[in-house]
């Protein structure tokens, strides 16, 4: 115990080692391989397989780390990963912790507090969720007011010079206002992303996804992206991108939801001293997958939806207080939400007042039951041009990947798009003849243009309001209040539009522009069957473009039962429900065929570890033995501060095994540690930087776990740790701090069982110990990550991926 | 290997075991004894609790055994048990095994049959859920027709007495009429149940949820059981009970989907050789939870409301991809549904029909912010009726387990309430004098009794239709429908009367009762609010008899999110999404102040091992050593075959560590065997039956895995299983067929750790090792589910539940 020599527990799995690339590449070939030879299970079999480094001498460590290191497969540096690759996984996400590390600390802590702090916990529970309700509701609502106020300013002038310059034959003059209008807002928005908070950019559902499922995305939760995401957006919509609020809004939900639980502010250097229980990975993700449910819900007014898209994304770890708890602040901020907008339209305190739905209410529509080949049609229509609007998505990003990586580039590639926007459209009233009767016209800024007097360019009305408008104009339009011709190019410009926008410096959704191109469409489409069959009756265009809108939207991001939900509580349209989940299925069969979601293609193009639901199928041969980490880095239950400080400097894995060291006349034959626990690299530096040294403290009852949370999330690096050279000599036990039995598995555990462990608790470290209980190597998430599913290959084979550092 | 000398390898620990009942019955108090000091974890710590016990002589394993089994805590006999109790656990649960058997035949079949096969089952699941829905679709209508059609004639020839006797003066003969009605299909539906098929009693949702949640619950999903819950709840309904038939189309659903996807029955004795595959219980149970929410589906119309059903009871093992198959079954279901009964109402292919509803279309309802106060006052009486009911019934059920035991009592006992519901509605008829007007009629079969001539009474209209149809008018009848007096007169007697049924022999479930209570007290509540504030116009009684109906059966289920969908989904009622939301929200908190929800009520009742969501609250210094059972029976890696036959005769364990046995010069410092995997009881029968030894079989690669799933679920006992004295000399070798590397945990795991992970992954046994890796003990569902919180104890504090023999 006060043998001060340090002692590194380093094993090199030298069959692995050798064979690595060619062992897991092989794909299929392997699955042949009559490995599970149950016979070459003996108990000795592993300590066979594993040599052995041993080192007593303090100097060495980083030397014999970084020998080990370079004898690991080798990483690819972030330069020689071909830009769109979706094969590599980058070094610059870790993994949250959704394990509790209960140490004694904290059960001294729950002994001191017993059961009232239980019942204090969960009361304040549910008052988050509440304040998470409401504040979500309120962003909400200054998003929503916001972009309504600024584009009726601008639309309304540009009506007015319109309608004035046709008759004074100044068209270039609207033409370069509507373009500085455009472009304004824009440079407002890109400069924001691209020089204070690039993780702002695009709808945020991915990152919320990634965080879910135990990913630390980095500032994907701080009240500065927050700001950023909340005037881009505004930006986004304004400047006439093709691009929507709502994935920013579940974003913001998201952020707003790590914000009030942790009761304390990276950004603004301020902490509350409140809900300090909170401080933690696991407490954490349940409010925030709360929030984005909120987020969803203010999005569309959809609380149902808001819980649904939280469990599709995140079920994993659901558990039913959990889902009460979304339920409720889903709940609250639908009624915030409302209670505001309907005093802002001028029916205050009318709560089912029509107008709150975004996109409009439905009355009954009715079907037949001939009618569902044809919503079929609709949803494979909707899978085929979803998939090709992600693989075009997919080429741009790989473009914007290759040529476009400086911040002025960025904002100049933003700037670029708006105005092609403000372009196509002029181009569109310009050139197209597509004029109605004033009477009909559901628009707030008809525009004459060429048309007679009392009639209105329905081209125009496409483009001379927020994208929401327009989608609630396509549903809801009487028929023939779009001429086919207009429709057609407007879905060819706004698909290649919209596809050209998600993935700008800008923070902006798809479910708006896809729903639009959707809406447009359908209508389309449903033109198509009345002329096919003009006696019927049911064939409502503003039913099709529902359809479409959903079959759109279902091809591009492949959810389904949270997007029926969402769709029928934002247009109240429950007696289509069951039309919107034939055409949501069919849409995400199909476009499965293809590709994937575009979200998932965007987390695979950035390298992230996302854990897919189920194990890669046919994996049951492959051992824990061959995915996990190795060498490993071990720590005594009582160690030298000197050999700890040395060791964080030089290594930077974030979770070691604490082992008891082995016996004298254990040590010759056997050199690994038994297992104790683990120890995080966090809870290391706090022990550090608090210098709680057994020369110090006699007890360790004495540390209060505040010290911990205090730091947490962003603990301090090794180097900002000041240690004397005399406390390097001191000791540190290590056992009332690290997470005593934590979860582990044998070497000879399955990957299937390895992975359902690892996301059904939602680890970060899964040492992996031998046949008697010897740590031999450690599994994290990367481990198991690489072995993913290759649809894009045609086949499905497994393949490891190469993994970078930072991109 | 080839020694026949048997070994038993079991373990006392002498501490827990002399302490047990205190220790970990004295609930708070534990929680202060410092018991997690961490220095007591050395490594010897646990070798030096347990004491050892070594036998080689084979005739003495039952009687070591035996002893052993005295040793350990007491049981109960089930007389012992106070009826009603509710702290205990009964021993004829077992538990259902979520963890697949990744043996070597499995590896093998995955390696020879490759990844066509993966297609092939991936193909064959959609192909079974979409059977799922179809045919839990068709019996929905079997039984719905069949309850339309017999209860129109029932009540349409009951009117023309009545009509008749009112003016001959003959009143006993429709009385008497009615009570022959009413008593006739009970008697049939009684008798069914309590000679037939007990567990086709009640609603079967509690059933289902315990099958979810993972326990074996038996002859719960066989096709004899569906039988005899359809016919049962046609009687139920057309007998005049208060009950529903929602909850066993559920049952009926989960029934549907384990038959379909075995591919074999046992009641039909047949075995179609189809989807084999699928034979194991993780399989079957998301083919369930495919089945129940079908079942939802088809009971209300509500596929989103299906799919949160299953959501919100087993969250736990929810993935995307069985999420997705669960909505599609729900889908095919409402689809196939509407297509039969739309026909059969006549309007045929006309899918939006809104006939088709159960309670009837709901058209836009308004409501203002200013009526949010009263919608919480619904839910709060909703809260305090709903556990008052729960109340009430637990009462009434107490009363049963004491007094009816007797299959004959249960018929009479089922009798004597139709007579009394009988008897109810025709006294309420008699001296209620409630004329309303023709015209505004929505029944089918109007009485006129002593009404005026044009009049009708609107009593029997109450009685004289379905509890269905009565939800539906007292959701729709206009204002001043029905008289105030009326209403509480039926509220008072529906509600005694709807909690005798539920419990009784017949198969009949809650919902609609508790919808037609709360439906009624609702319209009241509604009235009471017009006379407070008779200016409003908002205060419509139709839309506060929905607000009151959910809130009733909010406060008797306790669910929130899945009963806001349904209600929504079987009313259309979207825009009044947020009141409902509110009400039940509302009402659970109000009735989880109480009591627990019916379902659990009864669950607990009958001693399920039901895990909850969570582990208790400061359980963290409960360690899996005092958790765990022991002594354990280990066997050997290749085992006496004699020694394997008589184990299983004197055990009942149905779970066997296999272990390396200790090498002999270990064996006299240390005697537990190393852990190498698990046996079920059950693949030890299948080898044995099939004698597959070392003898006979000199390659393990011949076996076949369809031996183990041909037998599947039900396996032969052990006396049913020839060995000759010959063969017992054999030797069999386990590693091929057992559970290699399962999960395991340290002795030093504490109880939330445990119940996370028996939780997530849905586990039966989970060996405890001890720092060697050598098995130490067992934890199986009843160690865990002894902990619990018991709410109406009014504290929270941890008690052990008492284990008793078959109830």
């Amino acid at each position: 115990m006060t043998d001060p020599s340090t002692h590194v527990n380093v094993l090199i799995n030298s069959n692995v080692n050798e064979n690595n690339g060619n062992d897991v590449c092989d794909g299929e070939e392997r699955l042949i391989k009559p490995r599970n030879n149950f016979a070459s299970y003996s108990s000795d079999d592993v300590s066979i397989r594993f040599r052995n480094v041993r080192s007593n001498s303090q100097g060495n460590i980083c030397n014999i780390v970084e020998n080990l290191s370079h004898r690991r497969s080798a990483r690819l540096n972030a330069e020689d990963v071909p830009p769109g690759a979706t094969n590599f996984l980058s070094a610059n996400y870790e993994s949250l912790d959704y394990d509790t590390c209960e140490n004694y600390i904290l059960l001294d802590e729950e002994r001191r507090k017993g059961y009232k702090f239980v019942v204090k916990k969960n009361l304040a529970r549910w008052f988050i969720f509440l304040l998470i309700g409401i504040c979500t509701a309120v962003i909400a609502c200054f998003v929503d007011i916001s972009i309504e106020e600024l584009s009726s300013v601008k639309y309304s002038r540009l009506k007015i010079f319109m309608d004035e310059c046709v008759l004074k034959n100044c068209l270039w003059l609207p033409f370069f206002m509507w373009l500085a209008l455009n472009l304004v807002p824009v440079l407002i928005g890109a400069v924001l992303v691209a020089y204070i908070e690039p993780v702002a950019a695009g709808s945020g559902i991915p990152q919320v996804k990634c965080y879910l499922n135990g990913i630390k995305v980095p500032r994907v939760v701080r009240i500065k992206t927050l700001a950023v995401k909340i005037i881009g957006v505004i930006c986004t919509v304004v400047g006439g991108l093709a691009g929507g609020k709502e994935g920013p809004m579940i974003h913001s939900g998201a952020v707003v939801a790590a914000g009030i639980s942790q009761g304390k502010s990276t950004t603004f250097r301020k902490d509350l001293r409140i809900f300090k229980y909170f401080r933690e990975d696991h407490e954490k993700r349940d409010f925030v997958s709360g929030g984005a449910a909120s987020g969803v819900s203010a999005a569309f007014g959809a609380p149902i939806g808001g819980v649904l898209f939280s469990i599709e994304e995140g079920t994993s770890f659901f558990n039913q207080s959990l889902t009460w708890r979304t339920f409720f602040a889903s709940m609250i901020t639908t009624f915030t939400l409302n209670i505001i907008l309907s005093a802002y339209h001028g029916h205050p305190g009318d709560l089912s007042y029509p107008g709150l739905l975004n996109l409009g209410k439905f009355e009954t529509m009715t079907y037949r039951v001939y009618e569902i080949p044809l919503f079929m049609i609709v949803g494979i229509i909707g899978g085929l041009l979803g998939s090709m609007w992600n693989y075009l998505n997919y080429k741009i990003s790989c473009f914007r990947l290759r040529y476009i990586r400086a911040k002025w580039l960025k904002v100049i590639e933003a700037l670029v798009v708006a105005a092609m926007s403000a372009i196509m459209g002029f181009l569109m009233i310009y050139f197209l003849d597509d004029c109605k009767p004033l009477g009909q016209s559901p628009t707030k800024f008809p525009v004459q243009m060429y048309c007679k007097e009392g009639e209105y360019s329905a081209v125009a009305a496409l483009w001379f309001q927020t994208p929401e408008s327009s989608v609630r104009s396509l549903f809801h339009d009487p028929k023939g209040s779009h001429n086919d011709v207009t429709l057609a190019v407007f879905v060819i410009l706004y698909f290649f539009l919209a596809a050209a926008t998600f993935g700008l410096s800008m923070s902006s959704g798809l479910f708006i522009p896809s729903l639009l191109i959707g809406a447009a469409w359908g209508r389309l489409v449903g033109a198509v069957f009345t002329k096919l069959w003009p006696a019927c009756e049911f064939l409502d265009p503003g039913k099709y473009a529902l359809l479409g809108a959903a079959a759109q939207l279902g091809g591009v991001v492949r959810m389904t039962i949270s997007l029926t939900a969402i769709l029928i509580e934002a247009t109240q349209g429950i007696s289509f429900g069951l039309p919107l989940i034939i055409v949501l299925i069919m849409a995400k069969w199909v476009g499965d065929f293809f590709n994937e979601g575009i979200y998932d293609i965007h987390i695979q193009m950035a390298g992230v570890p996302l854990l897919p639901w189920e194990p890669p199928p046919l994996s049951n041969n492959i051992y824990a033995s061959e995915i996990m980490s190795h060498p490993i880095v071990t720590l005594k239950t009582v160690e030298n501060v000197g050999h700890i400080v040395e060791l964080l400097t030089c290594v930077t894995f974030n979770g070691f095994p604490v082992v008891d060291p082995p016996s004298s006349d254990e040590a010759e034959i056997n050199c690994y540690g038994r297992f104790r626990g683990l120890i995080l690299r966090s809870q290391l530096i706090v022990l550090l930087q608090n210098k709680i040294f057994n020369e110090y403290n006699e007890f360790w009852e004495t540390i209060d776990i505040e010290l911990f949370r205090n730091e947490y999330p962003r603990y301090p690096t090794i180097k900002q740790v000041k240690i004397t050279e005399e406390e390097k000599t001191y000791m540190m036990d290590l056992r009332p701090f690290m997470n005593p039995s934590t979860y582990t598995v044998q070497h000879s555990a399955s990957l299937p069982r390895v992975f359902r462990l690892f996301r059904a608790i939602g680890l970060r470290h899964l040492p992996v110990i031998n046949d008697t209980n010897e740590v031999v190597g450690m599994i994290t998430r990367k481990d198991i990550a690489k072995y993913r599913i290759w649809k894009h290959q045609g086949r499905m084979g497994l393949d490891e991926l190469l993994i970078t550092d930072k991109l």
